[in-house]
């Protein structure tokens, strides 16, 4: 386990999906920081299990205490812990998966890992559902971001082959109101019923389906990122690959730049109308040599399908050493993109407060 | 600058393009290895401009003296300094670029950060050739690798629109022993004609192209990487992103899977004829959760067309505050590709050595 | 504040004095380690205010919950959360002190960090309160020690001018179980009376009085510890100055060496009966050169009075501006070497576990 | 080994005595700042062996090469890496030394730890010659710390049995002035003659003698230090234990506190006649709950007496299992006390700038 990560903020997260709870402790808020526990709500609530079209019919409140480092909601200075009971805990359907490992999901190598002591119910801590205190965590990243002007939004850029378009070169305000708040924020709204009907067609069928989120960071100064070892993409790269179905990272244009020349795909810079330096283009999505360049940062992330479908599948018995079929029960997530889009916004806020913060 | 990576070899790099030199402190190479300097001075060799067709016209040896920590060939189980000096250093052609930013490079963001006390001959720290001491750093890792069973591959995916093949499921001996010591290491040989046609033509041009790099980690056993923040692809995708011009990653399959349903992608688990447990397809790219399947460890990079072109390009001079045209001028690669798979093996090496190592 | 440690084991404490609850998440600990949680229980009992004769009258049970990391009595792995609440908070106490610094406390150098946010109740985040969690953290660190033939062990050496005699070169068996269990353990048990009575005088007095714990690592082989930055004496040293009160670390013979020369206190190496590299003498206490010498670990620690005493101070009010006299009410503890004891075992274990660990 | 240290200045020490050369690199001088190159001389040269009447008979010039981070004097922001070539390194007397080893030195524990490949040559990397480079780093840490308005500044404590006075509570500029360029810096000048005496003494008959440093750091405002465990005190101790011979490390009035009562020593505010917060005296040697109070941060360290030493001494020889005599040749300081000062100044530099730094 890793469960530790960051430096101006940072934040250890613990928990197994049936254990008694889980939560974070988030260490580096600066004192005398209202913070919008409202907001943090809001974050927790896009994320948490809600019964609806798009989600696993289970429903989890998600709902934290604070153990720690905040008095009249302001936060002290000192490390905020939340905790997260974790109260929806059915765990006779586990039995079963003791040695009958899921295939796409991390059993096998937890088993590995860890002998055969991990914790199986509900995935343990492979759980998708310890993203929930990370969301906590890049809900507070969010408001110290905000304090400085700088957003980060985020729209569902594909589910299965259904393609919304990506952002422009400039990121408007009028965008990124246009985004927020939304269940399924997208740029080219005519897309919404697709999206619906894909994922309604999977669940439908017992399966599931993946997509893309494009995420973008604005407002961000030019000079933010460390060369070498700690360029702004690592360290983005580096948290967006710990959000379990994240198996791609593409910023600016990503692949599209190797089909291209040199010429067609760089980043032209000119002074704008007010002044600033910008880049005519963001093929390059806002980092040049691992160091913001102040347009927009702008990556997508590929969420593969969920890997828990109804259809039976072929797999290992560990204990029996036997191949068998597998069929599992329960509630899951058709298309897990939705739920994920406050987790890449959480860990990509988390990611460039690293840079910006104090 | 973040010139420090790594826990269980923690490698320090330092150096301009075109300061005294440049060079790699690598911390943890365990007491008694003897190290294989051919070895070390063939991947050096792989990454130096030669002066050859893929590369530019600039020749540097990138040859290195061992300041410390070797005694006889053998580690002495305390920290290798390695130090290259740079010797090829005109530095008359970069009074231009002190003001005007050439476009794609990391030229504004390092003004910025720096506030222009940075070196800018060469590119200074942002400069590629601070690739070759990871490159050497990764040679070690490499062969610290080897004598536990795991090896390195790499194959150019792509230069332009000429693919190659990717890797199938099961890498063989066979298939690692083909792609080593090439230049234009391809899975379908016959593509190389096809690639050095489009080289031959962007440098013609004055332009450049990009492409991608497929790179596997073939005998990772089961069980490696660690849940949450360090998740082997946070590990592996951190360190990429360092590498200047790396702009996406995937992992297996990658975007591919975001188009597919989850029956279509999930890797099914098996007993192989060995009684070894597997995976029937590797969609998931030897990782699932974090940690290693003990399938290989497949990704590949996208490596954008070379930022530096001859051809005539829109940018600002700061320091005027004008819209200026740059054309730049010296020795520069038409694609970088072919010199990068020595770079994008070294950093992988160092990654998985980062949880395989003592 | 820098609430997380640690490589192995790394634990990240949270809490204040009066907040909702303390508690520590510890990731490190190896999946299948069935955990003592008597062992745990009784060494937070030692440190826990009991109301006895060397503590204050307050009382807290100090009872944890685990919140993760733990099935059925044995480490998953992950990280282990455990939850002390806070429950004895009369608050009432301290609105005086909010501008009112008390002399010797964290007051006003937390004031100042923390822009007054801070919370004060208790002595906040600088509570010795917080090293409940590390006496929690430490004894599975002493658990994970003891299976690996390392004991950690304690003596009072003395309380102001009472003097214990310090460990013998070689530390047998007999000596580590006379001091096991014990609340005032001492090698001269003949001292004991004269402890209690300096104590009483000093809590009859309304004053407190300071003395020196000294410590052993009995069992470490030769080996452990890294040159440089990570000395077995840094490490230590770092973890021992994180314990409220401690104001000097000797390894050894320490401050009595400057005094010697060389040929007085060098240690002689010897085979000894078994064949085994000894040192006659131990005036280096364990370490040379950063590296465990197979020779116990041995230090003592300076505690000072405790800061809290009844007897009219003079201080300031930083609201007013003014010099002002302050007698503090409440309940606090004449002498707080007694209950740090299980502290600076902790510490020890989590210290040299970081050496030893897997 | 553990050659990389810090976050603010992240510096990594490598080299052994014999090697080709010991070096640091040093990441994170701002950019821009104009380093004073004679000043680091001189510290180089405090620190140096010169052949004088306190030091061994070897002389070494430790002149460094720059490698790379400065341009024309000013500290570009990238890493600066600065070489010292080993010029004197007769190697003919440490065959012998192979398998026998020298009591009170870091041979054994090396030997064992590096499986008897480390290079024993002049004692390899636990070689006192490593702190050049870490002088060298300190150098610069001083100057960004006196461009703060914060001094370090040392004294000799006491060599064997003769003592200096301490710093007094309040620290003038005509104190640290009067200490500043001096080989004996004492507060008590009368005791200068009585120090080369008991030096002398001991050289004379093939000895040598210890003793104390005090060391001030003088301008540092309250506020400084996190609590818990990256307190001022754990920093500080962290890094002056990484010195060789260091043995004990005393905050302010440290044990002498521990046969006092609280209301003797605790140190009471007030306001001075300017209007600041003070404390009347400094028994906690300006840290409180690890945080500075605004007084100087005072401490000394105990250093033994060196332990290469010309009187025969018992000893093993590792390799024919016997006890043995060992009688040192070659060249040796009777007193390492004075070569020490610049060194601990060093690391205090170093440590503070962790928390004051940019």
């Amino acid at each position: 386990m890793s469960a530790t990560w960051g430096k101006k903020l940072k934040i250890t997260v613990f928990g197994e999906s049936h254990s008694e709870g889980i939560g974070v402790v988030i260490d580096g808020v600066p004192a005398g920081v209202k913070l919008d526990f409202d907001a943090i709500k809001a974050e927790m609530a896009r994320r948490a299990p809600n019964g609806g079209e798009f989600s696993t019919p289970r429903k989890e409140g998600d709902e934290f205490e604070l153990l720690s480092g905040v008095m009249d909601g302001v936060a002290e200075g000192t490390p905020i812990c939340a905790l997260i009971r974790n109260t929806n805990t059915k765990s006779s359907d586990y039995s079963q998966l003791r040695d009958v490992m899921r295939p796409s999901h991390a059993d096998y190598g937890y088993r590995i890992k860890y002998a055969g002591f991990n914790d199986i119910r509900g995935g343990g801590a492979s759980s998708g559902r310890l993203t929930a205190p990370i969301v906590f965590a890049g809900a507070i990243a969010k408001q110290l971001l905000s304090a400085k002007g700088i957003e980060v939004v985020s729209h569902i850029l594909s589910v299965a082959d259904v393609e919304d378009k990506r952002f422009e070169t400039e990121i408007t305000g009028e965008v990124i109101n246009s985004l927020k708040g939304k269940t399924l924020p997208l740029i080219d709204g005519g897309k919404e019923e697709n999206i619906r009907r894909v994922i309604s067609a999977a669940r439908a069928d017992g399966d599931s389906v993946g997509g893309r989120i494009e995420c973008a960071v604005v407002g961000l100064p030019a000079g933010f990122g460390d060369p070498m070892f700690e360029s702004m993409e690592s360290v983005l790269s580096s948290l967006l690959f710990s959000v379990p179905a994240v198996k791609a990272v593409e910023f600016g244009s990503g692949y599209a730049m190797t089909k291209a020349r040199g010429s067609e795909v760089n980043d032209s810079w000119q002074f704008d109308k007010n002044g600033d330096v910008v880049t005519k283009t963001n093929n390059n999505g806002g980092v040049l040599g691992g160091i913001s360049t102040g347009m927009p940062v702008v990556f997508n992330v590929a969420i593969k399908p969920t890997a828990s479908i109804f259809k039976e599948q072929d797999t290992v018995n560990i204990a029996t050493g036997e191949n068998v079929k597998l069929s599992l029960k329960g509630r899951h997530d058709p298309c897990i993109v939705v739920r994920a889009l406050p987790v890449i916004e959480a860990v990509a806020a988390l990611a460039v407060y690293q840079f910006v913060g104090e």
